[in-house]
C-alpha cells in the first residue's frame, strides 16, 4: 500500500530523463528544449505532464525559461559527474557477534526479568491519559513528573536529597559523558579509573578532553595518584567499582572530597550498578558529602532494559548554571512516552518492587556463582564486595590471562580478565578473572558451577 | 504504595545516627562503640537490626572492628563536611516561555494533526508482536527494519538510491551535528550559512570546531565565498534555506560538488523541510549528485512531532567506517519501541499518507499567509519558492527590524527578521520578517489576515 510510486509516475520519468541528459551532457548549454506540446504528443501523455516536468526543472535550476520563445538548458557544469548508486557498506549492516553458551562480559538483565505486563499496561495507560500531549516538545532537562519521581527513589534508595530541579534526564551513560565535555571544557584533564571501563575514557577522548589513568587497588583509586595527577575532573565508581569490585571507604571518599575543594575539582561518581548492592543497603552516595563538588550519573539500563536508554545526570549548582546556558534550547533526547511511562513505573511503588526482585534473583545467582567457585579444585580467590554482579576471580595456577579466556571460550563461555580492561601495566592484575553474572539465565546459574570445576581443571590440564 | 521506607527503618536510623556523629566529629577516631548488645536495648530495637546498622558502617568504611573488642572508630578525615542540602536550582525548573497568541518564530506541527490513533495502533501492535524482544539493546546504526523502510521512503519520496546499511538513526539533527565533528575532526573548519539556524554553529562550537560562516544569497551560499574560505565540510540546506527560503539551484550545486571533490571536503545537506515542497515535487537531493562527497541529514520531528527525537544520517562509505570504528559498541540512543513502530508507520504506508495530508494542510495554510500579505496596504514582498514553511517577507516601508518584531508583539504575534539569524552584516537583509507558519492552526491562519493587514498599518503609524 504505497501512496507514491515514482517509477508510475510519467511527469517523474520526463523530468528524470532530461536532467539526465543535462548532466550526461547529452543536452548542451543554451540548447532548446522540445516545446510542452511537441514533447507531449511525442511521448504520448498530456500537455500537463510535461509542464510538471518542465517546472520541476526550472524550481531546481536544469533549464532556464524565456517568454514567447520556450525553455532552454541552463548553464551546469556537467564534468563527469553521474550518478554513481552508492555502495553497499558492509560494515554497517550490523555485526554478528560470536555466539556463546554463557556470557560473563557483556551479559544484561535477562529479559524475562523485565515487568513487561506492568510496563505495557502503564503504557497504555500513558496513551490514554496523556494522549496528544506526549508530542510536546521535552524540555532540555527532561519531563518534571520524570525528574520527581527519580528525586523521590533517590531519596528512597540510595539517601541522596536532591531537589527534582537538579536532575537532568538524558540517553544513557555515555551520553552524559559527552555532555560533560562541553560543559566542564575539553581543555580540562579527566582522569578515570585503571582498570575500568573502556567507554569512559573513550568517550571523553572522542570528546577532544585529555585523560589520565589513576590505578584503582582495593580501596578504590589510588588517593596519591589522584593528588598528583593535576585532574580537574576525576571520574569514579565509589560504590563498586567496575572491574575490581573496589569499594571506596568512607575515608578515602572525604580524602578524595577534600582533593576536590581544595583544587576546585569536579568528581563524577559513576553509580551504575550501586542498586544492585546484594548485601545490606546500598552504600552511601558521595553526592551526600559535597553536592557542590559531586556530579552524580546513573542510568536505567541495568535496572530496566539495556534498550531503555534512559539516565539521569545531578549537577552541582554552578555546573547546572553552565549547563542551562548551553542546552535550555535544546530538546531533550529521550522520547515523553518512555519518560511518563517510567515516571508511572517508579510513581505506583512497580520499580522498586521490581528492582527487589531484581536483587533477590541476583542474590541467587550470586551464591550459585559463589559455590560454583568454591568447587574448584584448584586455589582460587574471589574478591566479592556483596555489591554489583560481577566478581573478580583471581586464578594464580592459571598459566595465563589468555589460557583462561582460551579454555573458557573452549567451553562455551565468555569471560575477559582484569589486564583487558587494563591501559597501564599496574602489577598483580594478571590471571584474575571477572565474572560478570549479570546476564545469567536461571538454570544457567546452577549449571555453571560444572562449568566452573572443569574451567579449573582445563586451565591447568590446557596448559600442562 | 512504597515497599521501601527509610524514614521507618530502624538499622538506617542507626547507622546514619552514628555516621553522623563520626562525620561531625562527636566520634573519634578509634573510640569504641557501643557492643551490639547494649545499643540494641539502650534504642530499644534487635541486635539485629544493630548488627545491620554496624555491617552498613563497616562496609562503609566508617567503622572496623576487631574480633573479640567490638567496633572502633575508623580513620575519617572531618574536616567541616556536614550534608549541606543542596541549593534548589530555579534556572533548572523550565523557563515558562512567553505566551504569544500567534507564534511565528517556534511554531511547530499543530498535534492535531498527528495520526494519533493509528500511531497507538501501531504502538500496541508493536508490543505484542515483539514482546520482550523490544528490551533488546539497538545496535549502534539503529533498528534494521526501521532502516530499511527509511531507505524506500527515501528512494520513493526523495529519489535517492540509498541502502540501508548506510542510513544510521539518531536522537535528532542536533545529535548529529555533534557525532559529525567527532567523525570529521574538531581541528575541520566547518562553514555554515548566514544567516541560519544559530543552532548549527554553535552545536559545531560546543564539539569543538571552528566555524565559518558564508554569506547567503537567492541562489543560496556565497561560491565564491565559499572556494575561498578553507572549509573542510560545508552546511547547507539546499532545497530550502533557513531563514532566507533560498533554493540552490542545480548549476550552484554541481559546483559545490566540484569544489567538494577538489578539496576533499564534505557538504552536509541538511534537509530539514524538504519534503515540504508544497508546489510540485520535492526537490532532487544532492546526495545523488555524489555520495562520497554529501553527507545527508535528515529528521521527523517535523513530520512526526517535536517530541520525537528521531532523524537520520547517511554517511559516504569512508566516513561509515570511521563511525563504525568509533560507534559500533555503543547502544543506539533511540528506544526500539519508538523504531519499531515508526517502521510500521512507514512500512504499512501511513507515513507517506500522513505526509500527503500534512502537505495538504500546509499549502492552505500558506495560501492563506500569502493572501494575507497581499492584503496589507504598503508595499511588502514575499520570497516564496513554494518550499517549506516559512517566508521571508520583506518590509521596506518598515522603520526597523525592532518596530517589526514590537509591533506584531504589541499584536500578539511573535515574530522575528533575518537579522536576528545574522552573524555578519550581509548587506540588504534588513526589514524582512521571517514568518514560519508551521505552528498555525486551521482558523488562525485564516484569522491572521487580518492581523497582517493592521501590523502593515500599525508598522508606519506606529513609526510616524
Amino acid at each position: 500500500m504505497r501512496t507514491y510510486d515514482l517509477g508510475k509516475n510519467k511527469s517523474y520519468a520526463i523530468y528524470s530523463a532530461v536532467r539526465g541528459d543535462i548532466l550526461g551532457g547529452v543536452l548542451k548549454k543554451g540548447e532548446r528544449l522540445p516545446s510542452k506540446r511537441v514533447l507531449a504528443a511525442d511521448a504520448g501523455v498530456s500537455v500537463i505532464t510535461v509542464q510538471t516536468a518542465y517546472d520541476q526543472l526550472l524550481a531546481e535550476g536544469y533549464i532556464t525559461s524565456k517568454e514567447r520563445s520556450g525553455y532552454f538548458v541552463a548553464d551546469v557544469d556537467v564534468r563527469p559527474l553521474g550518478e554513481r548508486p552508492p555502495a553497499p557498506c558492509e560494515l554497517l549492516a550490523g555485526v554478528a557477534p560470536q555466539e556463546y553458551e554463557i556470557d560473563l562480559v557483556a551479559g544484561s538483565t535477562p529479559a524475562e526479568l523485565f515487568p513487561f505486563s506492568v510496563w505495557t499496561k502503564l503504557m497504555r495507560k500513558v496513551l490514554a491519559e496523556e494522549g496528544s500531549h506526549l508530542l510536546q516538545r521535552v524540555p532540555a532537562p527532561g519531563d518534571i513528573a520524570l525528574r520527581s519521581e527519580i528525586a523521590g527513589y533517590l531519596y528512597r534508595a540510595r539517601g541522596v536529597n536532591c531537589p527534582p530541579e537538579r536532575i537532568i534526564v538524558g540517553a544513557g551513560a555515555e551520553y552524559f559523558y559527552g555532555m560533560l565535555v562541553n560543559i566542564l571544557g575539553r581543555d580540562k584533564l579527566f582522569a578515570v579509573e585503571d582498570p575500568g571501563h573502556g567507554k569512559i575514557a573513550s568517550t571523553y577522548a572522542l570528546g577532544g578532553a585529555r585523560c589520565a589513568f589513576i590505578p584503582v587497588y582495593r580501596n578504590g583509586v589510588d588517593l596519591k595518584a589522584v593528588e598528583s595527577s593535576n585532574a580537574d575532573v576525576l571520574h569514579i565508581s565509589p560504590s563498586h567499582q567496575f572491574p575490581t569490585g573496589a569499594v571506596t571507604p568512607a575515608a578515602c571518599r572525604v580524602r578524595l572530597i577534600n582533593w576536590a575543594r581544595e583544587r576546585g575539582a569536579y568528581i563524577v561518581e559513576d553509580d551504575y550498578d550501586s542498586e544492585f548492592r546484594l548485601s545490606g543497603m546500598p552504600l552511601q552516595s558521595m553526592l551526600g558529602l559535597d553536592p557542590e563538588r559531586v556530579i552524580y550519573i546513573n542510568t536505567f539500563s541495568k535496572s530496566l532494559a539495556p534498550s531503555m536508554r534512559m539516565g539521569y545526570m545531578i549537577l552541582p549548582e554552578s555546573l547546572a548554571v553552565k549547563y542551562y546556558e548551553m542546552f535550555s534550547t535544546s530538546a531533550n533526547v529521550v522520547p515523553l512516552f518512555e519518560q511518563k511511562t517510567l515516571a508511572a513505573m517508579i510513581g505506583e511503588g512497580h520499580f522498586e518492587r521490581h528492582m527487589n526482585r531484581l536483587k533477590n534473583y541476583y542474590r541467587n545467582v550470586r551464591q550459585e556463582v559463589l559455590a560454583a567457585i568454591a568447587s574448584v579444585p584448584y586455589k582460587t580467590t574471589a574478591f566479592d564486595t556483596g555489591a554489583g554482579m560481577h566478581i573478580a576471580l583471581q586464578c594464580p595456577q592459571a598459566l595465563s590471562d589468555e589460557s583462561i579466556k582460551q579454555t573458557a571460550a573452549a567451553m562455551g563461555i565468555r569471560i575477559k580478565c582484569l589486564t583487558d580492561y587494563l591501559r597501564s601495566s599496574v602489577p598483580g592484575y594478571e590471571k584474575i578473572a571477572v565474572v560478570n553474572y549479570s546476564g545469567l539465565k536461571k538454570g544457567q546459574a546452577a549449571a555453571i558451577a560444572d562449568k566452573f570445576a572443569k574451567l579449573g581443571i582445563n586451565l591447568f590440564r590446557g596448559g600442562a
